[in-house]
């Protein structure tokens, strides 16, 4: 065991931690969810702290040494290392100065052990006066947020991505599979699986800018803001050097706000960000849902669709098979809009030089980055990529379906075109068949008329015809 | 012409106007939603300071002719005149006061009138000295708020009530239709439509009684808190009359609350109404969400239910009619899940003896309750009442379905039964079919065994055949 | 490692596991917050599956050695035992039918273990046949939550009770304790810190009245529901005992619900227990902010309280505390707030017979529950107990305070009041210096209207001077 | 009276109305929200109809005639005539097609008036046959909401241009005037209110860019997708020069959406501006809390801003005067989030190849647009404006403070700082007096290195003093 103290008192901490008195204090302080840290966020702490060492040795006030074992120290967390050296709680009051504090301390302590010298030895490195040198929470604890963020963007936008192109590769594949369309859950007009696999990958594919627009605001950054955003005892040329440094890191350009003292004290940013998960977990669950209804039956539902069974649905009825992947990225939206209230939230009560609400706006932020990649992953592996498709009651549905009279209405004119539907509203019998009782087209002219590719374009179904006999 | 005064100087008020300076001050600063005041809560204001009116005759403070001139016109805004003397905006800052006032102004000016004096003689019947005497708009505000969701509540009640008795009305008419229950969006076990009614009138009945639970919390008011909660110049023979007579006026019982602080600054009671109407609304939106799904196709979907058709669906499909009623109270109930995050934000800016935020609050209370009063009603008078079944569709799903396997099991055996139901969905057949074909059963066993009764009630279908033949 | 199959083929699974093939398929499905089951939800399931096994031994249908084994499985997981053989994300899909059989598999191999079996041995211990007998995923998965919400109930309300009872406490220690009085963050009238104190309780008082409200209603279960409400396959003297059994297990009295379809596909109750939770949050939001403003400063801000100094507030400023307990306690609420728009997003995806967003409404109801009863706990111990005030400074703000006129209206009338009240504002001078110097009052009845007892009481301030005096 | 018929029937309708049977079902059918709609929404719709009328004459397929009378009355609706013949209720089931219709039956009833044909001549000019030519409710709905959102945000975006430029003027205005920076509502270190005003301005101006950026997205359209965005009986040249036509009529370039599909069926642009109004929202909530807390007092808060009275505070204490244009704009903004969520439950609910939601979408998209515009105008001219700095009550708080301790650390040492900080606390007197008493700094080096141009840039206060002095 060895001593430490701040200016509270002193406190016992146990000799093969690397943390230190104030870790200790948040973890009395501060247990709330029993979660762990995100681990990209430790990585991304330790970045900052890379860069603002690498800043300050430029500036001369850091000393090499000292320097040297704190970047080193910060790389092995980079790494991947000293994960369990991370206990505070995610939530966590102080604005992320418990955290801050304890990537300090393990820095400080660890470099003191890279060194040869005992943990706790402060006077040599410490974790304020070093660690986190020409720096406040206030400015390393933002940045670290949105570097974390940038992080965790690039395996989500990879995820969606992937659903992009398997769902465009769906678009290819049924691009000649005539279905209903519906709208108001009501039979609508034809359309082919494909387009709608195609404005599902649209769709997403908005999704993808908008997140890489709001993440490229989070390059912006306060460093060199230190308590206030004023920059009080942060020298210019640290400041110029600590964004170059943290840019090199990364290995993302980063830029120093403009405004630092509003860059300090409005996190609007963090709520554009999850603003972007959210408007793009609304796309997902509407494709979600319209999976789900495509797939309904098998024999009492639509059934256009066959997901890929991955479980059984049921001990009860032998062969019942539920469309979990789909539901479970459908939970997976509603998390991500549920923290988003949290973020705006948080984000909602910052006050005069600061927002204090950081830890829960980061802690919701990671969550829903995280789990919305899963979702995303989940639903292009586990049920897009073995998608099956039931040809017959698509067109089962089309036969029977009254809105194809439509694309009759330029052929047969409105009067006819409604008695048509009469009839087969009354008798239940299908279009085509009475169309061709009733002699109004030849058999070809009704096919061509009524084929994909002239009902799911644009313009008037064979309009070619429609020249041809003059009507 | 005449010149009122406050305290930030004089404004000449226009003759015809019952209201004065400080209403017009308000229509200054406050022009944010260009909607007007809820007329039940210019009502509910009136009734409150009637009951004050009364109150401090009987204390004896404020004089018989003024007061008895300020029930009067109490009594007239009560009965729905004056309406258009009230044109403060609905949000507005001041926690109320600019309401308050507004209907003092008009109650002092009216009751001079009555007096046979000129608008404006202040000196003798003055908004704030009588008609706001031992009242603040921390107490009257908050307590008109009350009243008013008291007297909402009943419509939307009767509303709820009404939707209930037409549920089980319908329960009772379909008791005997038997149909594929789903779960999963996927064919489950067979259930009754008459169930499924009855079930969601069970579910609306826990709605009624959530909101009356929360409605009787309403009912204990602040009245002589005046401006911080602790009563000053408020005598406690005036805090024990007045809601006696606001239960009069009203003619619902209130009382006072026991801790008038908590109950001057903490406004959580608004978020138990609008969360009572807010879980209520989920529970709408699930039924309406089925009302549309068993209302799909016509040719195309579920097309178990056919709703009344209540306009044209569209211009370009002859005879589509679309589920219009069900889509606008899915709407209005969005609409209260959205306003119950205004009344929780609200709710949440409590500052040390006061909310502020109360206006926002009320507004979104308020529009709540007659929105989803009035969505109730809509869909009890356009969709429900006329609501026809396609009996047929529901028993062909059934017939088709393979789910009714699972109520043989305890007769054939789960082998069989899994290879009935492994049979049916490679050829597509009914089951019942395959059964008689095999001989497993015979066709009255069979019938009685899969009949709605059995199928749809606890214990094992056709467990008495199950006695009489062993097996 | 044995081979366990389901209908969708074999799996390898590792011998010393006792969940089995069921599971391993949810562990490749649903890989998405990376976060475990909350172990009192296990619990709770493991007492829904010792009930149905009770249960079903009391019918008959489940051999008793069978029954027994799986009983004392299931007590050993009340217990807190294989809490590492539930590894199944708490977000999944399936409405929770992956946990259902996780739990079904654990029970069916200890018990076999038990009977001295190999595990596997799904013959003589099915984890469907037997351990999910007459049961359904959608009945026994609403019901453990149910059972959760209520265990985790206990221990929230008694530090929502031990929150009121220190605030009672602190509102009899501070009953003399005069302060100002803010309505708009504005100087108002006096209150006691007592008083402040009491309101504070009387809130929270309610907060735990309502929650107890809502958990009341999560005793009315759904078993014997099984697959979709009916009660197929489970017989009716099961439906009676199941309760029972369950009401002793527990130790809670629990009842069938009257309609158990209802209770089957409406989750509302979920959705009430979780706006009980917010609703309280709102109430304590409030609250800490109080706590924050007051203690603002310490020399720049209202510095009325004095909190205890729990960390070192800042690396930069010499002394800084921050009341890091209050914010984490914000944080908390927030996240309550916006697990419960989770929670309304789940129960409003109900469809047809299920709702099977359970899993997601679960997590986010025992999230909630958790971090609430830990941030109410924290606010007592960390802030409460021991916080401090500073009498000189409530006393300062009073004596400067120019709100205490107010009380002085009935005794130098409303025309000296105005005036002692401009010229305080014009010179910055204390108002009892202005009233004493001219005369106004004898010091002796000065000190008397102006005393704690008289301001922060209903009623005229000195009233018993205005009798004696006449005035 | 005359008489109009759809496929429902027949119905009488008034001589002197310009809408017909149609519009009558919706007033039958939908009595929501008493509201009526956007007059900006009505002028979009026909600014639409204009365009397709324009577009349909260039094909030819629309007579001139009638196209020019339909174009003349569609001028009038958009020079503001005929609002009174809007009366469907904003929240309308049907998706738009109520408002459509409405539309619709207006031009054709003017348009036939233009032509000196009686009104309900539906031959000669038809509300669906010529004024809806080529289009359906899902294309030209979702379009109107676009231009709508477009006109409306040119108001809110130079409403929030004033407030960025009256908070830069504030900036330039108050540069000097030093005061105490504050993180956690705690003492920090000193900044100047002007940085604090161009912090706000800066936040403000992110806000137009968020707004500006999701209503360039505003300007993509689906004109021409017709039913489900297949085009379907809408020609290719059409769809070419409708775009144009709008861009002319509008007075903005609009562009056909890649996707027609998915830009029918999905929403999301109205979650993005809805998003982007929400997060600008929080950063005004934040500088109105921070404007109240600043004004708290006015004598028992912090007191360095002296917002302008506009109205009374209080009836009971004189001169009372509250913040209560401040308080206004939180409560729009608690509105504008909560409306998001009605547009984020709305955007969530869409269906196949429509999202009927549409209708509760756009109320809440304009409600918040409008409210904003004017709670943000309301700001600058009812507070802003006028705003007073009280300059000695910020200088009291900065002599009071130990937090400028922070500036002196290079120039006396950490432990001087500490010691001063220490004797400062205990004994309540200022730093200042302190620092001379000890001779630590002659007055006039104290006086630089704490003068507001050191202490709140970037770098060593006083770092010129440290070079001579050496130290």
């Amino acid at each position: 065991m060895r001593k430490e103290h701040d200016f509270l008192g002193e406190l016992e901490v146990s000799d093969e931690l690397y943390y230190g008195v104030q870790t200790l204090r948040a973890l009395e302080n501060f247990n709330i969810t029993g979660k762990r840290l995100d681990r990209d966020f430790i990585r991304s702490m330790a970045m900052v702290k890379k860069a603002c060492a690498l800043a300050n040795m430029k500036t001369g006030r850091l000393d090499a040494t000292i320097g040297k074992a704190i970047v080193r120290a910060a790389d092995e967390i980079i790494a991947g290392g000293f994960v369990d050296q991370f206990p505070v709680d995610p939530i966590q009051g102080g604005a992320g100065t418990s955290f801050n504090m304890n990537m300090n301390e393990v820095l400080a302590n660890r470099g003191l052990e890279i060194l040869g010298k005992p943990k706790g030895s402060y006077d040599i490195i410490s974790p304020n006066n070093h660690c986190n040198m020409a720096q406040s929470t206030n400015d390393s604890f933002p940045t670290a947020i949105k570097v974390c963020a940038i992080l965790k963007s690039k395996p989500l936008l990879a995820a969606l991505q992937r659903l992009v192109d398997e769902l465009e590769r769906k678009a290819e594949e049924y691009k000649e599979i005539l279905k209903m369309g519906r709208t108001h859950l009501q039979d609508a007009v034809p359309i082919t699986l494909g387009q709608e696999m195609g404005a599902y990958a649209s769709g997403v594919r908005r999704g993808i800018r908008r997140i890489q627009s709001a993440i490229a605001e989070a390059h912006i950054v306060n460093m060199g803001a230190t308590a206030v955003g004023t920059g009080l005892n942060a020298e210019p040329s640290y400041i110029k050097d600590v964004v170059d440094e943290l840019s090199a890191v990364v290995g993302e350009e980063f830029h120093t706000a403009d405004n630092l003292i509003d860059a300090t004290n409005n996190t609007d940013i963090f709520a554009d960000i999850s603003g972007g998960l959210k408007v793009t977990a609304l796309v997902l669950i509407k494709m979600a849902n319209d999976f789900r209804l495509m797939a309904s039956g098998p024999r009492c539902g639509i059934g256009e669709l066959k997901l890929p069974p991955r479980q059984p649905g049921s001990s009860i009825m032998p062969g019942k098979v539920n469309p979990v992947i789909a539901e479970v990225l459908n939970q997976v939206c509603y998390q991500v809009v549920a923290d988003d209230l949290a973020v705006t939230l948080g984000v909602e009560n910052g006050q005069f030089e600061l927002n204090v609400m950081e830890p829960v706006i980061a802690y919701n932020l990671f969550n829903s980055m995280c789990y919305l990649k899963n979702g995303v992953n989940t639903f292009v592996d586990k049920l897009l990529i073995d998608l099956q498709v039931d040809r017959e009651q698509c067109q089962h549905w089309l036969d029977r379906s009254v809105g194809i009279v439509t694309a009759l209405l330029p052929h047969v004119g409105y009067e006819n075109a409604s008695m048509l539907a009469k009839e087969a509203y009354s008798t239940g019998r299908a279009i085509k068949e009475i169309i061709l009782e009733k002699g109004l087209l030849s058999e070809a002219d009704m096919n061509h008329i009524l084929s994909p590719a002239e009902m799911t374009k644009p313009g008037i179904a064979g309009a070619d015809i429609l020249k041809t006999h003059g009507n």
